[in-house]
């Protein structure tokens, strides 16, 4: 395979295309075109050429183009289209991918859109899956699926599943129901066609199968997805009964945006934002996590100015405090980030009591091998034994209490049920900067004695 | 569903089953359960209990848990099998999975091991697996694939499928080759039963599919995957030929390795380490990266002593090191963060110019405005207008420098292909501090006229 490049002179290249209004020339070069490829493409172009091409092309490759656009490019294409162009679209797009745009349209065109619908069982589906929070189960499945009853005949069953089939993009699995709809098992392709056909689907499904309930969070479904192995899973509502069914690709999309989400938090930006948005939206993001910072430096600063007497005769001291700020926020990200995984990919075991017991051996076996040096370095640099050793002790002392706060706040915030990715990063920082500060002046007074 | 959920009481019910020889109630209790449940409990058991388990219970199952195990402890377990007995295990393998295993093992008993499989085709397919890198397109495949000849009827085409899938547990597509074996297309499943039984491959595949080289890298197989959602894709070697297949469950773990990968890289942790390792391996993972953040402390403490003559007339000036070095810091890590982020989600585009030009008048934007409040803050505080604004100018100057510095390095490791994920974290905290510290006393040395 030659893979797809998006290079410069293909966009200029379309622009033309475009602009000449060469329209037998734009479907032929694009025929080939996968959509994912085209949506690339589209990505990059104005509004209105955007338009233009998705009015162009079939709508059964540009309702799959849609899917993949950008939010914004999508919602300005959307906004050219007409409530019928939309619903043409919509026909040609699996449940949760339609109810995905339509959740995105103005409230008061949606209607509009559902009418233009011709297929009134996709219609009425569509709308079944937008009454679910997005960050649901519910959110995420779709509703083509292949199901069939408990007490039908295998001759039965075939029947009908070539029918429902047709909806179906990949069948994964045959679902099986009972009369009130319940989720009851999973069926074999290979026992429907090894056995007689008078047989009834009771006497032959699997009655084990893997559900995730609808109001499951996406994170938990793909863990559960991942663990698993499994390439699709069957979602169930409050009593049991099967409403729909959720595909590994979208659980893909999940863990990406689950890792690009406290990847960001980590270094400090809020939102889910790209290097490609706005200047706006990127300051939107990051401006409050480095105020968060500004305000904790003037904290250790006020910190600093309180011991200013020490100044004359200690100013190494003053000196070092950039590098215990800076350590103490290591350790304090480091322990952190690792409790964020750990909880992240749900394989902490033991009690927060062992956890923290280990994060102190942990902080002071760190601590102390990193204070030896220290303590030769500045004995040696300014020949002073007491204020080297009062450095390097509260050295120790700021890692250990960094380690402490960067394993316990994680912790205690997930117990909460908040999520714990917000502790690591700025806040964690900033928090350590100001307690190592503050540790640190207390700690060379009472060894200096001042 | 109800989940399994790991419980301290259930290992210690399996432990004490152990303990007193109730072989009989330990199959029945782990009967049902899923073979990831069982590497969950067994990764919590001693060597001598992990190992009685995996030869108590069938190798059908068995083999499965072996490739769900935490690495050290599936090495114990392999120590104490024969390798008659660990080639029973790899009999139910795919040969994917099989191949990794073997791959760990000691290279004196390898041979023994592959030489007591008793399919040999099986054998054969993991040797041929060995020699991929671990880190490669080849590295992830499994030989189990369906495919066939063009030159074949639809009717040998059948008759041959239905023994080679047999050996495919989930058979995502038929891949259809050549006589020299190279890959030439797929084939659908309804076309295949909906023609006559007589006509050529040739006449009716589809001539499109998309694969990837054998020495593709892992991310950007995944890449190509996530974005076309794809569930398998074929692997062929230099000259085309079709040699094994990749399917998403794969995929999905090389997405979360390589997310787990940068984070921990962001937060100054390297070696892929978990919560739950040895103290002596999370040292290691840990303490080069402090050490670095002492070096940069050390560094910062130095370039503060060759300013010492400041200290008497302008105290203030230390106090606000901490401040400058965590904003430097912070900025760094949110510019470089949005780099690697885009470089790992392939979605930067436009010239490395653009890209700085864009984060330097973002950084100017955000450094103005975190200015303005800490010139009124300092103003007010201690009443010196000139000190104050040599402090805000350096903040400004500092964010514009941390900024650049943070958006130029991973594009340049990018580059020169080396991760830019090391430039995250620690790394550009570190050289951000020292920088950023004696940017702030040569403006303020120059501001304040001394």
């Amino acid at each position: 395979m030659t893979p797809f490049k998006l290079t410069e002179e293909l966009v200029t290249e379309i622009e033309q295309l475009i602009e000449n209004q060469k329209d037998t020339e734009l479907v032929s070069l694009m025929e080939d075109m996968h959509y994912a490829d085209i949506a690339e493409i589209i990505d990059e172009l104005d509004e209105r050429e955007a338009t233009h091409i998705i009015k162009l092309l079939e709508s059964d490759k540009t309702s799959d183009v849609l899917t993949e656009l950008d939010n914004d490019v999508r919602e300005g294409i959307l906004n050219n289209l007409s409530a019928k162009e939309i619903a043409e679209e919509l026909a040609e797009l699996d449940t949760d991918d339609a109810a995905d745009i339509v959740g995105e349209l103005p409230s008061d065109i949606i209607q509009e859109v559902i009418s233009e619908l011709e297929d009134r069982e996709h219609a009425k589906d569509i709308v079944d899956l937008l009454r679910y929070d997005e960050y649901s189960a519910g959110g995420l499945m779709a509703k083509e699926l292949v199901k069939v009853k408990e007490d039908w005949t295998v001759l039965t069953c075939v029947k009908e599943m070539r029918a429902q089939a047709e909806n179906v993009t990949r069948v994964h699995s045959i679902y099986v129901v009972d009369a009130d709809d319940k989720l009851k098992g999973r069926l074999s392709l290979k026992d429907l066609l090894t056995t007689s056909t008078t047989t009834h689907i009771k006497d032959v499904y699997i009655p084990k199968v893997d559900s995730v309930g609808v109001n499951e969070k996406p994170e938990e479904v793909a863990k559960i997805m991942s663990k698993y192995d499994l390439e699709a899973i069957p979602v169930v509502d409050e009593i049991g009964r099967l409403v729909g069914r959720i595909t590994i690709d979208d659980i893909v999309d999940v863990i990406r945006e689950e890792a690009d989400k406290d990847y960001q938090m980590a270094a400090g930006i809020s939102q889910d934002v790209e290097a490609d948005d706005s200047i706006w939206q990127l300051t939107r993001a990051r401006l409050p996590w480095l105020f968060l910072g500004l305000v904790g430096g003037v904290g250790a600063a006020a910190i600093m100015g309180s011991f200013e007497e020490m100044i004359s005769k200690h100013a190494i001291l003053f000196f070092f405090t950039p590098l215990i700020a800076a350590m103490a926020g290591n350790v304090g990200v480091q322990s952190s980030a690792i409790i964020v995984q750990g909880l992240a990919n749900d394989d902490l075991k033991g009690s927060v009591g062992n956890r923290l017991i280990k994060e102190m051996l942990l902080a002071l076996l760190n601590g102390l091998a990193l204070a030896v040096v220290l303590l030769l370095f500045t004995w040696f640099w300014k020949g002073d034994f007491l204020t080297s050793l009062a450095i390097s002790l509260s050295l120790v002392a700021v890692i250990l209490v960094a380690g402490f706060i960067g394993t316990f706040i994680p912790l205690f915030l997930h117990k909460r049920n908040i999520d714990p990715a917000i502790a690591t990063g700025p806040f964690i920082t900033t928090s350590n900067d100001i307690f190592g500060i503050l540790i640190y002046f207390w700690i060379a007074k009472v060894v200096l004695g001042i």
